[in-house]
């Protein structure tokens, strides 16, 4: 193989980083903390972005574009939410460069070209479209708004891993506006709900959906929803939230709207997003040590077809010819198809290519199972080959995508559902957690301090406290104070 | 009317802004220069940009995305892409605030968080982009790249205008590397053509391809195509731009790759893109002194169905199943279809906003129509109305679609046409640019300092040295010396 992968069990996150580099899905840049998304992994963030699209309208979302940069009187408004995103902001100073006058070529930042305000590349959009919302709202019948918005932003990070946590990052953010309480709640858990069937259906990765506590909540919001999957190194990772904001926004940027009665009253607000982060949820949950693992339902390819391409210049054409007759019945039926007809590389070499890629499935074309009226394929999933006959060849790989899909899907919940351990004792807490690992419910006696307190001692974090939560009176992990109910903690990214 | 429009003769600049203001395509924001796309605006460029995307993928290019920001070392890199750029940089030079020990809740730069290096929001992705080719090019095989970059990308200006020139502003960038210089004038060429046809074809907006004299190229290229459209103020306004950047950021960048021969060669580069501006290209192009006209084809919505409503409840239900039934019809058909059931409007009222806002196909459904099996359309265009039959009228409606397509551009093409005047005085020239305006083909001695001079004395500059233009002697309209060729001089946006 060319592409040397490093194994899970030898160093999991260099492994993690082999599979986006070698991967092609992204790369680092000459900006620090700032990735390039290589057209592979860009086609895959596409697809998850257009059905994300889809589902966003469908539930009545239109999509709108607000400026990349919030003047900084705007970004403090809101107390919580800037307090929240003040360390990592990147901030725009100037707005010329000149030659320098004692290096010649080189530029420098002009002295004369300082703002009066200085500009925060925006971290989150709040500020910024609330400040512009308040132009948009006058009474009930300009409720609700339902907006969402395709962007990048910048949140300065001292540590980046490519996807999980870069400083700039592609996300969408949606923000709401709502006449009562009840209908922005209502929202809030809409969207959450959004987030996991897409999670679940499209990336065949099973989540635990959860409110946050306190302590986890975005800066801002009164309640932070959560969709937690788990890595298959047992550490969970926090794959998209939707927040109810109250009215702190519209308190913070003087949002108020006259009633059906006539009275002011203020707005009521949801921000909920997912980011390019999902795509490192992606690589981590399914893929195996020779490479990728995509789900069909978004892979970038679908099929890639490896033609035995004969020295004889006949027989070459008769399998060519076969070769894209092929790749027409798979496109006709939807699927995204490449063909390999590089000559230069062996079989086993493009074999070891196409699986650290990930492509769901492989069809080699030859000579001697062209006469039997077969083809040989292997699905990348499970390694597992097998010959399928040209007849009705698309709807059987039509199939096998789907069979694929939910193989995947399943092992992912079987997998989640063995890392789900009920524990009763600070000792066998810390036991699971150092482990097995994956997510722990445990009793917890409700406060900042106990979760802190855990925290540092272990930096397992309460990832959410699950929805349908059943209460069950118990103790306190830690402190053995009384607890109504368990949540669920872990290790996390 | 309740949004009183300027009309053109009145203030043709304020009539624009309040077509872009009260047509709701986008508003002014609380970051000077900057804009918010409202969501009608971004559904139009939403349909625009699929419709490019697509044209895209089809001529092999795949979308990737590169980092917002560029240090300012590798910014300077091309000289004259640098020094071009270099005066409408946004500069980020610190990555944390902190609060204000003097103002409680009020945030400053924190000086102990300033960058090592500056960095450039990005005005244009070359210099970052080339950057990166670098590891991604060793050896003919890895060309050509075809990649397409959806961004937002920020240029300082002084004076700003919705859509036509804001500080920041959404656009895509194609960036591809060759092996050779032909392969890369051929890209360059064909994507002009793409251009040309997306905006012909889809905004009705007729052009003129050319190529930019050497004062107008863009910074770095060593020739660029432009497509040029009229507005109907006589002002010519680019509308999409393609360059052959030769060997200019591969030097700068050191870019080299092994051809087929073993030896070293640097590689051949284009860049091309269009923006937001377009936007503002169609609104002045189409659009009239009662709101937006807005071409079929890439329009947010194309019919908006408005039911009389009645007072009786029954009869009221009878006209909105019917109409309900109407826009499941045309929906079928693969239209985009508003329905309006609000009864706090007159009939009046809402003609005049459907209007302004440029949907192209008006279908007011009453009782005593739908007895006689017709409903009364009005196109918005030539706001002719006419009763259409209910049998057939998803069809009907389609093809009406597709004359209102056409005859957008039918009128904009004779407006064009119109107005391209061919002089050979000076005092011609004048006249022309201060009269009827347009563009005027004219002699011009193919120096920098006449083209710098006619540009001081009348604000006109030579928009493009047309494709396929034709050889003629003639005396240059300024000067007088000796011309090969008339070129295309205008006043631009």
């Amino acid at each position: 193989m060319s592409k040397e992968i490093t194994s899970r069990s030898e160093d999991y996150s260099q492994w993690y980083n082999d599979l986006v580099i070698k991967g092609n899905l992204a790369d680092y840049s000459a900006v620090r903390g700032c990735m390039v998304i290589k057209p592979y992994g860009f086609t895959l963030w596409e697809n998850m972005r257009d059905v994300l699209d889809k589902k966003f309208k469908e539930t009545g979302h239109t999509n709108a574009y607000f400026p990349l940069f919030v003047p900084k009187s705007l970004f403090e408004a809101e107390e919580k939410n800037a307090e929240g995103f003040a360390k990592e902001c990147a901030v725009v100073t100037h707005y010329r460069l000149k030659t320098d006058p004692n290096n010649k070529g080189k530029l420098i930042v002009d002295p004369d070209a300082k703002l009066e305000e200085e500009l925060v590349v925006r971290p989150t959009s709040e500020a910024i479209i609330w400040n512009t919302y308040k132009k948009w709202i006058q009474s009930y019948r300009d409720l609700p708004i339902l907006v969402n918005q395709w962007a990048n932003v910048v949140r300065w990070e001292m540590r980046t891993r490519l996807f999980l946590r870069t400083a700039e990052f592609l996300w969408q953010e949606g923000h709401t506006a709502h006449a009562t309480k009840e209908e922005a709640i209502e929202e809030t858990e809409k969207m959450i709900n959004v987030y996991a069937d897409f999670v679940e259906q499209y990336m065949a990765l099973p989540v635990i959906k959860g409110y946050k506590t306190e302590n986890e909540r975005f800066a801002g919001a009164e309640e932070t929803y959560t969709i937690e999957a788990l890595m298959q190194d047992g550490k969970a990772l926090q794959s998209g939230t939707s927040h109810f904001l109250g009215q702190n926004f519209a308190k913070a940027f003087d949002v108020k709207f006259l009633n059906k009665e006539g009275k002011e009253e203020y707005v009521w607000a949801t921000s909920w997003g997912v980011s390019t982060r999902l795509i490192g949820a992606l690589i981590m949950a399914h893929s195996d040590d020779d490479g990728l693992i995509i789900p069909p339902r978004i892979a970038p390819f679908h099929v890639v077809l490896i033609p035995f391409l004969q020295k004889n210049v006949e027989e070459r054409q008769v399998i060519e010819d076969k070769t894209y007759e092929i790749k027409q019945q798979l496109e006709a039926k939807g699927l995204r198809v490449i063909v390999d007809l590089d000559d230069t590389k062996r079989p086993g070499f493009k074999f070891a290519e196409y699986e650290l890629k990930g492509i769901p499935v492989r069809m080699v074309i030859g000579p001697r199972d062209l006469e039997n009226g077969v083809v040989e394929v292997a699905r990348r999933d499970t390694k597992e080959k097998k010959s399928y006959t040209l007849e009705g060849l698309a709807d059987s790989i039509s199939q096998l995508l789907e069979d694929i899909q939910q193989s995947i899907y399943d092992k992912a919940v079987a997998f989640r559902d063995e890392h789900i351990t009920k524990v009763d004792s600070w000792e066998a807490f810390t036991e699971v957690l150092d482990g097995k690992g994956g997510f722990i419910l445990a009793h917890w006696d409700g406060t900042g301090e106990t979760e802190d307190k855990i925290k540092e001692l272990t930096k397992a974090t309460i990832r959410c406290i699950p929805l349908g939560n059943e209460l069950e009176t118990g103790k306190c992990v830690l402190t053995g104070n009384p607890s109504k109910q368990r949540v669920l903690f872990a290790r996390a990214y």
